[in-house]
């Protein structure tokens, strides 16, 4: 797979885009510190969870104020924006959605009113029982008279704006009390970021499946989707939110509840291909994670070449551990365009034809009469794989086995990343031996289940695997939609999918 | 140093900004392709090569229509403006220039009168005789009754302004016939790309210190100063340009005339780390040579260490053959934002208080406790070296030994690169062991002139050294002024130096 | 944290202020010395206690003068102004308060009408019925027909201002009667030296919080926070001003006269870091304090190391018992710049970035590659410790234990202290070990409250120790705003708390 | 002795002043940066070497402008006169010299006219040939037609004025030129930091008697009297400027030459007291140096004792290798003010009777019944360690074995120390015994000769120890004088001593 943020993330060959996954959420309390632009920068190291739309609510003790569109973060806000958006807290979001004009209220923070003024919501995750939500808000607007508040009435139903419809609350209920009480009810992974006019809270889902931090500023506190965002905006590491607890953050500092008994189920996806690998998951570094399966799949699966080359970026860590357990060389084998990921004109398709190559580029003088190992993280639909495969062996590579530091992905997610549907996925038609073949490869080996699971020092009761084995530990939607419906198509309102990437040209 | 482009560019230590270097020239002669389209493609593969402005001619045979402005060129164009450029032919260019408004003439591709219609011009490279060729320019104003045309009467005054003002040429030359008289008079380092309204020039001065290939489309032709530019639009490379050749290209093919005898001076800082890796230059390739010189590091400066990372992305191929001839695994010890290099949202002094990070991040778990070899391709004013330094002490590292893969840069470059003024060079004030002690490094070394040459795989005579020796083979302007005056700042009109970074965070 | 007083003291790392404490108050009866004098050396002594204004008040026995401003001692006086105060007694007062022309009026002493004359009156420490006494004043105008006289009417609507007000007395009552009558009313931590034409008046509440001690000239007598203030004017030690007691000195000697019972609940902060080392409280020296803490620290949590060095200087004692205990060698890993607090020009935004270091400069030739021990006697925010810890691996550090020799802050103080909002408060928001990931130290370790307590020799019962416990003696303003407005801001307007340090810039 | 900067200095006890150290010097290069303002807080870190006058000059490129003054260097700038200072370059300079208007004019730097405009310059040191000097200006004078010009003309007759005054230079003579003829005939020991309009220089007396160093910054370079100040506003350390070297910094960078042979006879009392304890002088850290003839003075000279203390701040480092190497734990005894050295009110006959402890105040409780090593650096007249040896005892010490980290200090140095005049040195009439019963102490030992050069780890053949020796190793001026005149008082022109401080009383 190929996607490549930080080291290892960001589309970065045409043709395919990485899993859809999910979405960064980030909130920051710190009276007197520009908490706009701390959370543009925090957004902006969360760029990789999602690059469609951007969102900042900023609360100066009084009033809330949002700001949202469509784009990458540096896209959305310009600095009159940011400077214009006062105040002592604020939360922000970036996540995959759709583009288009039709689904910029899709985009996060998301308004709703509570009873004495405005909540500003930002999630990450996906929720599996957003019709019962929906029949909750049905029945409180019913019982409130029908009156329609916030988002929800301009179109917006996403799991986030139902969630933030019912934060509304009862009549003499706080926020917090209203919270604690609706946190119970709500199935699925998420992560929530969310405040009124004088406080920051963060929830986790009792499995805590997407990663959620809590970072110390000088004179404040950050919550973020994952650690490197705190170090980038010059916070410091403190702990993870834990499953099943929401923290309250105002000028008492930080409060703590449990609204659930923690059952951890930590997504493996985030150590395999997710997170950035300077992110720490439950303790455990991902850039460790990744090098050890690398270092684990050349244990399994050996192969006599020559050099040993990364996917660029994804698959770097793991071509690090595999060359290192092998003894064979590590080397890159394609430079990748510094400036790939920036918004660029789209090639028409007379353009495409004569072979535009606007990511990855092939190192022939490194490639020409080699026994290739090329390292990836993951196969999502095997075209990233194919067009590398092709790549490779145009420029003269001799042998090309392809080595995947993750087991087949089998299985759609529910709880927030978008893979593709499951028809999409290529492991989930041809055995391995056939996807070899599809892609073009030599050979072809993925690291085992247990190889993988064993890389991240976590039990393997505490992750959760449905990708890759479909055991799924959180309660599906509508059970009996299973079978058919649903898995056609994993994406939900939590993070919706956005089309395949613009980039269609394989190479 | 850290600047970054494909797989080992672009600005990412802030603080310093690596060597202002020169520019990157685009053509192409493609009746029927949308020459705008792949001319915006070419110069985004050159992107590293001047990243403050860009510009685009086209000509539909009849008329040339030019746009250019600050910025990059995914921000200069977008694609309203791009379909509205029509045409067969194209040049364009990247800059490095300073910015506002008052700069903005100084953009690139210049256009100016010829004696039936038009020329455009993109220049890489920088002139040593601009006074001789403003005299020549003077004189032909008087002669031709101080009738001033072209951008040069809206006081763009840069070599390339004069070069195009002189193209003007005499009652009854053809646009080629001017050139060939007036390239043999032209004294410096240039790549020349030009067009008039059906033809497509491309000429490089007689020592062939910048690169400059030509690629051939399907249906087409294209030129530009490196050779991913011809694999991004799908061209596929047939040779470089000659030194002291001049090319033309319209609906006959290509004809060549040569100006001048080639006596070849390529600058070794291309292999160091101006070009791309994935370029090739004088048949070598650049992430081979730079390969190479990390194995030569190891063997003439090897250190006991546990690792080997390097300043990404500059560092890598040098860092993979140091770890390669060492023995000493390579592995990465930073982490950089993906993102990094779009323009955005500069911190406040507030913000930087904080220790804000936009850049890099250290892994703490791969380097605490560890020695540490880390590699990078050359030390320019010593500012990135030191922060880089600091960054892994701080994340734990026991020993911190610096390597570098180039000598140290004493001279500034009158031939197209700004490094910064001498005074600013810190190898010009200062010896090996004090720029270790003032970096922080525990011991500093940088490889051989004699290794770094070698690793060129070029005849030392066929290479222009200057930057680390002093000796410049091509006469520098008004001898008598060097000792004082002109040393004092070496950046040239040419290529004039931006401000500083935008990233001026240092970690 | 880092303030340092006497040995210890002065804010030495920018970017943290170590607790906004509490003011210095002091008052001397000497008919025939230079009372202006004595008090301005008095005041020097005690400069500690408050930084941000200095006033001196004389009476020469018929007319009080009185003369304050912004700054420290050492700025507000110069020779002709105290040349110029004439007199038999004085009182005189330095503190924190907020910068700027609208809070000069805040400084101290503070001036009111009596029945025959005037009262001054200087304050240190924090009122809990703030409310009922401004409504006694209400009352009071009311009665008397609206009069409003002396700084309240000026807009001073500090506590000091409120206590000064009610000194007014009723027609006929003596200061002496009124301040009795008043003194039970009043609740919370005070110490008041005040006087009229002729008298000195002090008085400490039953609680006894804050110090206050009362010391024999030659031919005269003073009272003033802190024993050394007492060595340094040349007045030898009586005895403390007990809890509840008030004092009049004049003409006639010393009378004492209790106002109510006393309940001691001695302020265990003071002898972990807010008074000089040179002082002795209940009778236990300061200094013997923390050096037992240091060595009850050792005790409790030894690490394996090679040096133990303070965090100069409020940590030094500490480190010389941690030391002492633990038979690792003690040493200096510091150096402070001399002349640390002196005010001076603040460097500007571009010099910050070139990493100017105005106060510490760490001992590199101690520190490289030894496994460190840093004692410090708190934490309140972090930034200090954190500042240290990066310091010390930049100088290349091993490893670095944290030791600090009090518990973990989490409460703020409602008696005079300033530590930082609730929110501000690391050990609020995180867990021991999460405070060392914040600082990043690879240990950290805080003494116990019981081996605190232990080292003051105090009975527990006798300490206040809120804002290690949340266990408040004195009964809070208005209890039922407690959960919620009143942590808000632990500043009082007894001591307001100051701007940031002028000091920002970190290391 | 004590005087105490840093960790280790500034006058701390009344009554004596340390030795009157030299100047602090200091010179930035930095086009582009705030020179003024890099300077003062160079000055600031040197401000240990001189307290009494203070001056700055800066250049733009076309005109030098100088602004200097009695009192500390926070006492002479402010915010303003710093930003009215634009420039490239600087020279600062920080000095003992005689209070009061009439010595004004002997503040530096010091301006002189060039052949083609300006030379500001700044002098640590002392020269041994100025009547020679002075007759060199007097012919000057005469064969220029009795022009005077520069401060000399103002009646400056210092080392500086008339060093200032021959670099005036001959027509058609370059500055550096002139210099480097002048510098081969100034005896004695000298670091002059200068500058004319574009050229920042330095040059180190052959003897290198006086540290002087190199640094770099981000941007630019930095020369100063010692180390701190380069880490002070954030420049790295580069070298030593070599004994006989000059160097010269402009737009070209550094260039040096060597205007004599080196003899290397650095100071060895810089080691002892007058650098900063950060400081490293010939590479060897001055902290280090201090704890190794503590370590050496207790194999020397052991007591038995119960505690060790430092006569704070000069004896702490020694103090600490004491008590390392006896055993003997490590405390204080004495608590000095930590606002001592702000300029404040002197206290009036009247009050100093009263028996005012300004700056030490002696900890009782540790004190009391012990027996107590006090360390010092230095012995000069014996006055502080007579208060020392009495506050020890005032607070209850049992015995007071006085060590001192020096030899007895006997003869004058006339290389830039203004110890006190022969007669008022105690060593160079007492024995050791006699100065023990003189100061109060139950006994007193001095380090050895050896044992101090020892600690330097400097061959003795290239240290000054003159002071100790009476072995000179630079002509003294005017031979004849020696014996009678000149030793009588040691102040000479280039540093002059001030009067006693202001702090007559001992306690």
């Amino acid at each position: 797979m190929a996607r490549g943020d930080g080291l290892l993330n960001h589309d970065l060959l045409p043709g395919e885009k990485g899993p859809q996954d999910e979405c960064g959420v980030f909130g920051v309390w710190a009276p007197g510190e520009e908490v706009a632009k701390l959370t543009y920068y925090g957004l902006y190291a969360l760029q990789h969870r999602g690059q469609e739309s951007a969102g900042i609510a900023t609360s100066d003790g009084a009033r809330i104020n949002v700001y949202k569109d469509m784009g990458l973060v540096s896209q959305v806000f310009d600095e009159n924006t940011l400077n214009s958006m006062h105040g002592q807290l604020a939360v922000g979001h970036c996540r995959y959605s759709t583009t288009g004009a039709s689904h910029w209220a899709n985009a996060q923070p998301t308004l709703g009113p509570t009873q004495t003024g405005t909540v500003a919501l930002a999630h990450n995750g996906n929720l599996t029982n957003s019709a019962d939500l929906a029949d909750m808000v049905t029945a409180k607007q019913q019982a409130e008279g029908g009156k329609v508040r916030g988002e929800i009435a301009q179109g917006n139903t996403t799991d986030t704006a139902l969630v933030t419809a019912l934060l509304a609350g009862a009549e003499g209920q706080s926020l917090e009390e209203t919270a604690m009480e609706l946190l119970p009810k709500i199935q699925g992974a998420f992560c929530f970021v969310f405040m009124n006019e004088d406080t920051l809270y963060a929830a986790r889902d009792p499995h805590g499946v997407r990663p959620l931090v809590l970072g110390r500023l000088n004179r404040g506190w950050v919550v973020a989707s994952e650690q490197p965002a705190l170090a980038t905006v010059g916070a410091s590491f403190i702990r993870e939110i834990e499953p099943g607890e929401m923290i309250a953050i105002d000028e008492n500092g930080v409060r703590s509840t449990h609204f659930a008994e923690a059952t951890p189920k930590g997504c493996v996806f985030e150590y395999v291909y997710l997170a950035r690998p300077d992110a720490a998951i439950a303790g455990r570094s991902v850039y460790e994670s990744r090098v050890e399966m690398g270092r684990q799949l050349a244990r399994e699966n050996n192969a006599e070449a020559d050099i040993v080359i990364p996917v660029p970026e994804s698959g770097t860590p793991a071509a690090i551990g595999y060359a290192e357990e092998s003894g064979i060389p590590f080397t890159h084998g394609f430079v990748k365009n510094a400036y790939v990921g920036r918004t660029f004109i789209q090639p028409s398709q007379t353009l495409r034809q004569l072979g535009i190559k606007l990511k990855l580029n092939a190192l022939e003088t490194v490639l020409r009469g080699k026994r290739v190992v090329v390292v990836d993280d993951s196969i999502v639909r095997g075209n990233t794989q194919r067009a590398v495969v092709r790549m490779l062996r145009e420029a003269g590579a001799a042998e090309v086995h392809v080595k995947i530091s993750s087991p087949p992905v089998k299985w759609p997610c529910f709880y927030g990343i978008d893979f593709a549907s499951r028809a999409e996925l290529i492991a989930n038609g041809a055995a391995v031996d056939e996807i070899a073949t599809s892609i073009g490869a030599d050979s072809l080996a993925y690291i085992s289940e247990d190889g993988m699971i064993e890389a991240t020092r976590q039990p393997r009761e505490r992750l959760c695997t449905a990708c890759f084995t479909g055991d799924y530990p959180i309660a599906l939607p509508n059970e009996e939609r299973r079978g058919k419906n649903l898995l056609e198509r994993s994406n939900q309102p939590g993070c919706e999918p956005g089309p395949d990437s613009e980039f269609e040209n394989v190479s």
